[in-house]
């Protein structure tokens, strides 16, 4: 089977403009079939602040209202999107931006109200795998904001961690996958004041003492679900790392079953 | 060869939710394959005072300062542009939302300074016809954004009208094309106060003493302009109509060479 990385990047990296060339440039040296996820929510945090509307966060996750959806649905889909589809243009990589309307490459449902009431939230239901593998296949790079589409006319607002996983999983019925998630440390850290603690590999078998043990926690712990979500789904491997190591996979943690 | 009707949309209609989707219901309608082109200018005036930025219009159109250019990527390729391709999905339309960078579509330059400086104007060099056509064999309905990019990592802001002519002219060597120009009147009128006064049809003889007489004028004189590019680009026909009669494209005026 073929190989192919997707690359969720977010964070400042992806918004600010050195930054993003040169994680764009590492990006663009990667061979073989690619898909990019970006998030983008710094900015539209600071976009929506210089609107006036206030930013609510529970457990990590941004409440959507609808004034809110406006603004990621501006900020994903518009800016951060574009921006990085003209940048990959330039480095003659034929990049396609993408929400999970656009071919309805994506869609899914308005999370429902339990204990919290997210607004303008989705869960996936739905990746085209196929269309995705069919784009890949002229040599497109996919390049994913996180947002998806309920089939009824609405965007949802979705984390850029579960797009790439699903989108991981769809696709790997026609490619031997591995998922990229870069952010700001250079993996998951035995200690986390030291950036040299990199634990290289993590398995079903070692993960619950990590968790157990404290090492794995907070914004962590939904990523190392998706992780595994993502391995039982059918990828290879998922690889978290510090953007600035994107060039250099063998970095970073190395996640399996 | 196969008919193709591009539709230009802009203007109040696709900027408030009970028009825009009486209008997407009448586009759905129009049998065979489509292009969408939108615009979404009062959107963009209107976020761009919320955040203080003003907004400067020569000769009806906006010079775009590097924050403009931030403003109207977010107005015209997120909100607008995903609300419509959104709308189209629940309507069982396969909808892809485009701007020039996206499949590098159109790509194009910054407009040369000579009396005024339009800032991060685009004027377009190169359609790829044939990445349209093959998006439309496969049954997609293209949803066009008013933005190029420059081929160098920039976007730029081009005019709505522009681009369905230019994409039109470039589609005419696969289709039969008919490019619709939707907008506030139901045509051309004779009496500019007088709704029933519709010229039906305009030629190339018979324009020059519409523009002597003063018939045609002002925000009209371009769209005219743009109109006969068309034709003398391949297009079959141009129809200048209002967006409630877009189902009926025999109302409306008809402009040929």
């Amino acid at each position: 089977m073929e190989k192919l990385t997707i690359i969720k990047v977010g964070g400042k990296i992806v918004e600010e403009q050195n930054s993003l060339h040169c994680l764009l440039d590492s990006i663009a040296d990667i061979p073989g079939a690619k898909v990019l996820v970006h998030g983008g929510g710094r900015s539209a945090t600071a976009l929506a602040s210089r609107l006036g509307i206030e930013t609510v966060m529970i457990s990590g996750r941004r409440v959507t209202t609808p004034e809110m959806l406006d603004v990621v649905t501006m900020v994903y889909g518009g800016k951060v999107n574009k921006t990085i589809v003209a940048q990959m243009q330039s480095r003659g990589i034929n990049a396609l931006g993408l929400t999970g309307a656009d071919l309805n490459v994506i869609s899914g449902h308005k999370r429902e109200v339990k204990d919290v009431d997210y607004g303008m939230v989705g869960d996936v239901d739905v990746v085209d795998g196929k269309i995705f593998a069919s784009l890949i296949s002229t040599g497109v790079l996919p390049v994913m904001a996180p947002l998806i589409h309920d089939g009824k006319g609405n965007m949802l607002n979705t984390n850029a961690d579960t797009i790439a996983a699903e989108t991981a999983k769809a696709l790997s019925a026609f490619f031997d996958v591995t998922l990229v998630y870069c952010f700001e440390k250079p993996g998951v850290l035995a200690d986390e004041n030291e950036d040299n603690s990199v634990i290289e590999k993590i398995t079903e078998q070692t993960y619950p003492e990590l968790v157990q043990n404290g090492t794995v926690k907070g914004g962590m712990l939904p990523k190392l679900q998706n992780a595994f979500d993502a391995l039982k789904g059918g990828v290879t491997e998922v690889i978290i790392t510090k953007a600035d190591n994107v060039k250099n996979l063998s970095l970073g943690t190395h996640i399996v079953l």
